[in-house]
């Protein structure tokens, strides 16, 4: 991603917050994270994150979702004998977002996603995720989410949070973010 | 306290959560806890909370304070050889909270306490919590707080929570309310 990219979701991720209602204080508003997963097609497969607090015993975020962007197929695997993965709840704060997770795959998703991305998303138990309702992923399991035409708000509550240990099943895939600084190149 | 006066202090707290823009399930909007601390004096020494999750690795509620509420002096201990005491973040969402741990006592501290509670209250190091401000709190470690003049609503981010192991300083308290199911009595 180019550095004005990033700027960019940057501000429209604080204009979604906005309309959640949702403050963040200085320091928050200028770091907003934005994670394009490697793909260079942030519109359609992104996130956008503020992380509160990660310590050793737990991790609470506000993910910002954009209209139709999907957080990719991934899951958070064991990481030592005391630490089964990260468990993470997720909480609809504002917009809508379909959450979808290993399970009965639903007849008719509402998820629309291009082929290029379909092969690597394999579970198919979707949970719709409005305002008020939330879903608790177990360590270790598959999921991924995407919102609805309005963007969403969407609170996680977890276990540590250790993104760099995470496993996509796109092995395109890069979580951490590489920021070209300088764009005359 | 009565059923009743727990009810109008459900439907109290619900307005503040609208104010706030905070949105909850049908579950959770008849399920506010209120807590008098056993103190029968709900508007002084009280709490409101929605617990959205606790399980055995996280937990995260959000707390409801109306205007000049006070959660009284309390600490969580060690609980076992892996568990050194619930670990906490407070982060303010709307309004305003002086929250209070230990440290250097706040020379003209903000909060207004009465006579019968003030020998109860020994921290007086005083973090002004404005929407956007949050702060953490080790294991073991005394806190106390305080909504300001409008309420506040703060969003509690922690491990695991176990209230009946909560150690308050005031011993006329029990965390867990008693409450008269026949108001004829």
């Amino acid at each position: 991603m180019k550095r004005s990219e990033v700027q960019n979701a940057q501000q429209r991720a604080l204009k979604f917050l906005e309309k959640a209602g949702i403050v963040l204080n200085k320091r928050e508003r200028s770091n907003i994270e934005v994670a394009d997963f490697g793909l260079n097609d942030l519109e359609n497969i992104g996130l956008e994150l503020v992380v509160y607090e990660n310590n050793d015993r737990y991790c609470a975020k506000e993910l910002i979702l954009f209209p139709g962007q999907t957080c990719p197929e991934h899951r958070h695997p064991p990481l030592s004998a005391d630490n089964p993965g990260k468990m993470e709840t997720f909480r609809c704060r504002w917009g809508k977002a379909y959450l979808y997770v290993e399970g009965v795959p639903t007849a008719a998703p509402k998820a629309r996603v291009a082929d290029t991305y379909k092969e690597y998303l394999t579970v198919w138990h979707e949970i719709p995720l409005n305002p008020g309702d939330q879903y608790t992923i177990s360590a270790d399991t598959l999921h991924w989410f995407q919102a609805g035409p309005e963007g969403a708000i969407v609170s996680e509550f977890s276990s540590t949070s250790d993104d760099t240990s995470d496993i996509f099943t796109d092995p395109r895939i890069k979580r951490i973010p590489e920021i070209e600084e300088n764009e005359e190149r």
